[in-house]
């Protein structure tokens, strides 16, 4: 028997640049279905809903939401809210006011939990409602998936930043360190790995938030690579912590703003980038030292897109809407590497996946704590996608010298 | 009469992203010529040379050097040395020792003024000699010049960043500023008006060297705009100065390092974007406001490239070394546009290029001196390639409200 409602469907949390596929999946499977009596999309996520603000999706054209598929940041907008019971019940009183039968929220962990409390009211007023929950995050950190949607566009990003990066500091040398997003998950900072071509090219050293951050250690790790290769390339995490579990950048920001759920504001800022980088340059005594936050741009940026995460991302939307329509269910979709490289779906219990964390495993991490193994290069490599660029060095032999040939040590 | 002797070709300053595609085009030309008896590569620009670090590029493979040319930054590496007279009078006596004949040096215009320098030297000792200057900045300020090699896919990677940004900025309400490389000139900063494509786009304000940096006047313009819009998209150039032509940067750091040249450091900190949303944040009393520094990624991410600078490159390249081998001529070469979208290459006397600088004319810049004018948009666009994305939005219509219809303001 078919359930006859409304569709909203909303985008939650940061945006990446492939959430609009897992939205346009949504839209064009829904429209498809006879019982669908509207596909609504809610406008800044659950803010719309409680606000009403919904857009009528079955009126968009088709040509407009493959556009608006290919283009970064969430096109129906995004919140920060994270609701708890009452604005739950707040949500759930428009659907059973507007006859919304299904809704899909597109988004993180925060997102699940939200699908999960209400799904449960529904269950509780026996609403008949199917509530799915469709993973984006660019962090990588979603329990039971082998890797979420947004991250692999957001790696690639990453890499091609450390390829750049590294040629740069090769060309003009001194210690550069590239800041990366992340507050608990390294899996984005260590996708700079795969700029490691040459056995000389950086990142020569990594830092996860997943391994304790000692500043004595680091330092004598930049010290070390300095020494053999006069130049040092560094990728560390935004979340990167100390011993204790304080974030680092604590230790040098005396006004730390805090967002609505505690949290330290670790992007939007250059600090500590700039801390580490005064650091080596004083205690190391390195002249030429150089940080780069690299900021919004890791998941917004129009220009670097994993075709997979594209394909992926598309495919999370679709399946939602099918699980939905055709099977009748409620859950959060998650991804499943079955080959290298081939991926099913599943819909996975909420409860799996709402309000949890995923981090590094650990043989994904060096011993040292300092760089990542070939088993993370194996594992990210496939999510970067097609036609991702290799530096070429020049491999001609050097020419004999005639002047400078017996005279001493070289000036540099 | 052709002149027998060796081509030594050597890259300075901060890399491109298409700078080896002119040292492929001098490479690739020069080996076609027989009194051409060897290639140099100068490692490190001006210091290989006085210390005789060659690679003999006439045993480098095409194909590789091909490869090489699509490979951002200075493939030979690069240096910030700018020879006085004695540095250049060593430099010639390494050409001597090594019967080089022709110079290729690819550069801003502090290697056009070394250009001009070991040339005169040359000439002073009938020295049977050929030199050129050839093109190469993102900061595209060198005189003569419509615009130079390497501005365009770094105009094009600002492009982007700013596209994303203002996606980024409109799905999560607040202020956003984006630092973008430019100590005296402005073009690049300019470059992101290419985001603006729906009426309400950003970056809603460009602050630019050009023009004198109030900051009072810049808390006004942001207030305007974000009680209008409900939030606000700036990008501001690392070399803003106040009336009296202190960088702003300098208001902010106490302890600047300054380089070589007696410059402070713009590059490298996320200082100026810090000290900015400070302030936004404080004296506006906004509590979204963050700042992107787009740092190195400017001039060396590895995927954002335009082919039209990719080919301009390419030709200022080969057009040296024919200059030089067919007609025995010295000078920069320079690139005029003569349609929309054509150019021509040209020879100019390096006195005319070299230790210049070339900023952004009246008529790019609105009278408020926080914005760009059409004349702009209509000179850069064809700079950044084709294939540039386009941002597209949802277009559908609002849903009727049911619950919230008839009462009073809504929440957010």
């Amino acid at each position: 028997m078919k359930l006859e409602g409304k569709v909203v469907v909303a985008q939650g949390g940061g945006p990446t640049a492939v959430i609009n596929q897992s939205l346009a999946g949504v839209v064009l499977e829904s429209r498809k279905f006879s019982q669908i009596t509207k596909v609504y999309g809610a406008i800044h996520g659950v803010a719309g809903i409680v606000n009403e603000d919904f857009m009528d999706l079955t009126q968009e054209t088709t040509h407009n939401l493959e556009q608006v598929a290919i283009t970064p940041s969430s096109a129906l907008l995004s919140t920060r809210d994270k609701p708890d019971e009452k604005y739950c019940k707040e949500i759930f009183e428009v659907f059973k006011a507007h006859d919304v039968r299904y809704f899909f929220y597109i988004g993180g962990n925060d997102s699940a939990d939200t699908v999960r409390i209400v799904n449960e009211q529904a269950e509780r007023s026996d609403y008949e409602f199917r509530a799915i929950h469709i993973p984006k995050t660019i962090d990588n950190d979603l329990m039971v998936n082998d890797h979420t949607p947004g991250f692999g566009s957001a790696a690639r990003f990453v890499a091609q930043a450390a390829i750049g990066a590294n040629l740069d500091n090769r060309a003009l040398p001194g210690v550069y360190i590239g800041v990366v997003m992340g507050r608990h998950a390294g899996f984005l900072t260590a996708s700079s790995c795969i700029a490691q071509k040459y056995p000389d090219d950086g990142p020569h050293l990594i830092y996860l938030p997943e391994r304790a951050f000692n500043l004595e250690r680091f330092l004598g790790d930049v010290q070390e690579v300095y020494q053999r290769l006069g130049r040092c390339l560094i990728i560390v995490s935004e979340g990167i912590q100390d011993e204790q579990g304080n974030p680092i950048i604590t230790t040098l920001k005396q006004n730390m703003e805090k967002d609505a759920h505690g949290n330290v504001q670790l992007s939007g800022t250059g600090a500590l980038g700039d801390l580490l980088a005064d650091c080596v340059k004083e205690r190391l005594n390195i002249k030429r030292v150089r940080s780069d936050t690299f900021g919004y741009l890791q998941r917004s940026f129009f220009g670097s897109v994993s075709d997979v995460d594209q394909h992926e991302a598309r495919e999370v939307g679709e399946k939602a809407a099918q699980f939905a329509l055709w099977h009748n269910m409620d859950g959060s979709i998650t991804i499943h590497r079955t080959g290298y490289y081939s991926v099913n779906y599943q819909l996975t219990p909420l409860s799996k996946v709402a309000g949890k964390t995923r981090h590094m495993p650990d043989e994904f991490i060096n011993p040292e704590g300092n760089n990542v193994t070939d088993a993370f290069k194996f594992y990210v490599r496939p999510l970067l996608g097609s036609g991702l660029q290799s530096a070429d060095r020049l491999r001609a032999p050097l020419a004999p010298k005639i002047l400078k040939h017996f005279s001493g040590p070289e000036k540099k």
